[in-house]
């Protein structure tokens, strides 16, 4: 298994590539702005478990605002030791350091760790469905951490504390056949298991997975059942994310994951859990390309985990995810609704495509690129939707300000807008602990004697060196994507080795593209969204480009189930919307504005004043009609309309009326 | 105040009419029925306080199943003395007798009378928020039967517990300023103290009204939460309707009832809430045409409770009813959603249209038509939009089956069907009472010495028979109403009493009408729905014709704001749905069904074979398309929909596969 947080430190981004100008951007500033956050809201000293004056805010409960407290610190770490491998930074050394050491003085004898429970409530260790999700971050961390220092100073106590919890939980004596309500410790453990090769972490990892959803676990009892029994809590005293009593689905635990038939509940926790089993399964074929200290753990029924991750990941790609890569119609459980609802935003009857969510979606899909034994351009497609959009959204052009919820349309109650920082803080460092570790996700590659692949899954420019049969080999790409679709190509040091690749050809370009040097007919198939390169082909061109068409404007309609009257435009892997720094004249958000598929789009290349971002703007001739204008049959206003990529929006002051999808006024 | 309850005996129907025909049915037919089923189920004899076995059964909190039995029964006494005062039954008449003699039995000395906390949980009398709902409908149930029996074998218990009620609750010293968690005793207090004069009564009422909301009654604090507290129950345990802790916008009690800005919470609850509020203003503005106890009671800021009560209509009927007539789209609180968001099953989001709250809908439009000075015609086009649709197609054809919920679209969850019986039966009897006391909702009239005036709302074939300064009138339509729009009226014995009259233009006739013999252009105006006819007119024309035109069947598209990509079929007060009894090819709840506005549709006559019922089918083109079908481009296949009035929808078996929203195509 070579998940892309081992192996993205391989690939070195180059010019031009909109990747690595937010990838400059977040070492920068970022890293520095949110460790200014870190530090201003009472994280940054938390491990010194000194009292701090939100640990007196109850007003939520099971989760206080803290509670996340030990997660937020992980993950930035995570995120900083990604970039301290690319660019040294003085500042963001000495911060990690720091709290390295304050982590490791937090730590109990036993090996127990965590804030809440140190200073907080110091008796009700275990009691609390969130807390693994936060030792699942600090593992993250450790493990990021490892990686740029060498030394293990954060892997130490961490293995202290996993070896503490694989005590306290499992199927035998004496143990709780528990698992966690946040999944998250579960993909860290097999992480950890592929760096070191712990059986324990494997163990308790698939325990966590296998008894998920167990109906008769503890006890005879479901164990949210048994847990709350224990706590002498009546069964209608429930979070406020739980709508109903043993709302268990919340937590994707109303079934044993391999009966699961719908992807349910809060969507973050269902990506990480669902990552997780394909980690289990990734595992069961192989420890990846000898990076690792792992070995391969069979799974009995691998085949039920692959065609349960199938079934989950297509449901959600079918029926619950809009049209920017967002997962999650509802706020309440910030999580899926049921198939096809999926409004655009919460005055149209919801709309919450959490910014961890789709981060999620990028780690399940880039897993099941490995994980599925037919690679399939549906992952890839799906990987690159989220990144350019409801993941690229979720963070300013300047690097200083997020967005946790990403709705498709404003509304008065819920402008476009970014904060600073959230009092729930996932979402900026998981942006930044992705753009990272990005370079791990763009391809796939390894090779053993005289053989190897290279299977390509994002286009920009970067290379990439692995060695195969002891040679050092290397493969680069240049582009201008996401803007046009031309990709050179270039394979050094691989002369004597059969080298296949594989390069995705996204649905969208609905298989267009001319590939340079043309190849014979036997040495290239398109197969389920890949172009395969025979190895003849390669070894005769080791410089080819390929040119994927389908840059057009294109209208794109909702599933007709959704019910949803809307048209979108997307160009490329990028969806846009119009908001009212471009189109001064709006002041409903939007609402009435129609458009008519057929209608022409002007591409405008454009450089942003203040920002520098550059990209293809688009304009259209839209209809402005109130209702009235509308029951009337009225033709309304003609309006020429502007319109930017979603990533873009709330960049350039104005008044956060943004939207994604207008009303569908038919063909032209 | 002169509510339907009271004045329905005055009003006789005649042939041909299709509520003479519900009427019959209900009488005949439906009312033994339910008898039936009350005594099999437990609650007829439940007033003989002997444990049942679901009183062990504690799966519902904080209402357990058995907790609305003494509503059930106060309802059906109360639709079975409206029948009997039409139509003797000697089955019907021995089992009211003894349950009245049963209820007797069951009051404690102080005046306290309810089954569950006088069997169940004896100790815990007033701590559950649903007991003054049976409070209500117990009066209510006296109400009719003194009007029916003239005796006070029923009143005399009622009126010993309110005065135990009464000395409980208010603002004085020694009492509780609490209030009901489900409204209802508040318009049946009302009722009561229009009958009887009763001041305790009124007080207590409008104690009721004006403290509901208010965020520092009890002890400085919201009563729900002093509530929560002396039960010591923490915030986060709650019923499963409400979606969050503190949702007191579920009982219309999150602001005070003056300061609400839109419709909340359960429908039913919000619906009868606002009933008594306009009963309150009603009493305000006159006690009525004499025939009640009751004097005038003075309110001092009438203004802003007609201000608050139009405000909440308003935001109901523009932005929170279904095209049915149903309002509440969410199943979790059987209440309003969100504005415009009206989704046509729980498939695809939601849909309730409970039959009580489109009751409900009805009670507060007629209370409206005269606690609102101008006369609307927007109430009365609302009330009989919820009779002929939402409310009707509640009951089967052969009045033994209803519905509780009322969704636009079936699905494989919830297919359009019909239940003997419900556990909470609130609607069957709700059905039952409404169709009783129908007569009065026709029409409103009245006068004094020599001025006289009748509004008429409803079209039918009916007579009514008032006096006015001692002088009986007589007033008659006639009509094939809902299928014609020809109404032919009569005024007699009105010789000498300068006579108006106004009648209801409905809006979808779009004003257009023939008035036979023509009148005088000073002899008739049309002010917001109703045309009015002078004392002249009427004085040379005691009997005329009103012709209004427009039942061509009509294509109603939802509000552009809902997002549904929907037409409906309606003609004249009817709305229509398709179902697979006439359309037996459909397999997918004619969810790929599309049609076109304005592509012709045939009108065709019907006598259905089974049922006798005659109603006018219509037929037009739709075309069946997949969603690979549409996504491609394609035609589709070409369908002849025959579509049916939605109240007769579940009539004839079939697969129960229907729906009244279909695709929106676009123009023909």
């Amino acid at each position: 298994m070579s998940n892309p947080q081992f192996t993205f430190r391989q690939t070195t981004f180059t010019s031009p590539s909109l990747l690595l100008t937010r990838r400059n951007t977040v070492s920068r500033i970022t890293l520095h702005a949110q460790l200014s956050q870190l530090r201003a809201n009472g994280q940054y000293d938390a491990f010194k478990l000194k009292w701090h004056p939100i640990f007196d805010d109850n007003s939520r409960w099971p989760a206080p605002l803290h509670l996340f407290w030990d997660s937020d610190i992980g993950k930035w770490i995570e995120g900083a030791c990604y970039f301290l491998l690319g660019e040294y930074d003085v500042k963001i050394d000495a911060a990690v350091r720091e709290l390295v050491e304050m982590i490791r003085s937090a730590q109990h004898d036993d090996g127990y760790l965590n804030i809440h429970f140190s200073v907080v409530e110091p008796g009700k260790r275990w009691t609390n469905i969130h807390i693994r999700y936060n030792a699942g971050h600090l593992i993250e961390g450790a493990l990021a951490h490892q990686q740029y220092y060498r030394n293990d100073r954060l892997m130490e106590p961490i293995q202290k504390y996993i070896a503490h919890i694989r005590k306290r939980f499992g199927p035998g004596e004496g143990q709780t056949r528990a698992y966690p309500g946040h999944p998250e410790i579960e993909l860290a453990l097999l992480r950890f298991y592929s760096a070191t090769g712990s059986q324990d972490a494997y163990d308790l990892a698939r325990f966590f997975l296998e008894e998920r959803g167990n109906p008769a676990g503890q006890d005879g009892k479901h164990f949210y059942d048994w847990e709350a029994e224990q706590r002498d809590e009546p069964r209608w005293k429930r979070p406020n994310s739980w709508p109903m009593d043993r709302s268990f689905w919340y937590c994707q635990a109303h079934d044993p994951i391999l009966e699961q038939t719908s992807v349910e509940g809060h969507a973050v926790r269902a990506m990480y859990l669902l990552t997780a089993a394909a980690d289990m399964l990734n595992l069961s074929q192989g420890a990846g390309d000898g990076q690792l200290a792992a070995k391969t753990q069979s799974l009995a029924n691998a085949d039920e985990w692959l065609t349960a991750l199938r079934r989950l990941w297509s449901n959600m790609v079918t029926k619950k995810m809009y049209v920017t890569g967002g997962v999650g119609a509802v706020a309440q459980w910030e999580g899926f609704g049921i198939d096809y609802f999926l409004p655009q935003g919460p005055d149209e009857g919801g709309c919450y495509a959490e910014t961890c969510a789709s981060v999620g979606v990028m780690m399940l899909a880039e897993r099941l690129l490995h994980a599925d034994p037919e690679l399939n351009g549906e992952y890839g497609d799906v990987m690159e939707l989220c990144l350019y959009n409801n993941v690229m959204t979720a963070m300013s052009a300047d690097g200083k300000a997020f967005t946790y919820e990403n709705q498709l349309a404003s509304c008065e109650g819920a402008r476009s807008e970014r904060e600073d920082w959230f009092v729930c803080a996932c979402c900026p460092p998981n942006v930044t602990r992705l753009l990272g570790s990005i370079g791990g996700y763009l391809w796939d590659y390894g090779g053993e004697g005289d053989a190897a692949f290279v299977n390509v899954h994002l286009y920009t420019s970067a290379e990439v060196k692995f060695s195969v049969g002891g040679r050092e080999v290397m493969f680069s790409q240049k582009s201008n994507w996401p803007w046009e679709g031309k990709v050179a190509f270039e394979l050094r040091g691989a002369k004597d080795i059969a080298t296949t690749i594989r390069l995705r050809i996204p649905a969208w370009s609905k298989g267009d593209f001319v590939l340079t040097p043309a190849p014979g007919s036997d040495d290239f198939k398109v197969e389920r969204g890949y172009l395969y390169l025979s190895p003849a082909y390669v070894a005769e061109n080791s410089a080819f480009t390929l040119d994927i068409h389908g840059f057009a404007p294109r209208y794109i309609a909702p599933h007709p189930y959704t019910n949803q009257r809307t048209l979108s435009l997307a160009r490329g892997p990028i969806v846009y919307c119009v908001e009212d720094a471009d189109n001064e004249w709006e002041e409903n958000h939007f609402k009435d504005i129609g458009i008519k598929a057929g209608e022409d789009v002007e591409e405008i290349w454009r450089i942003d004043k203040i920002r520098g971002e550059e990209y293809f703007a688009l304009k259209t001739i839209g209809r402005e009609r109130t209702p009235d204008m509308l029951e009337r049959g009225e033709k309304g206003v003609k309006r020429e309309l502007v319109f930017v990529p979603f990533y873009f929006r709330s960049n350039r002051g104005g008044k956060g009326q943004m939207r994604v999808g207008l009303r569908d006024d038919g063909k032209h």
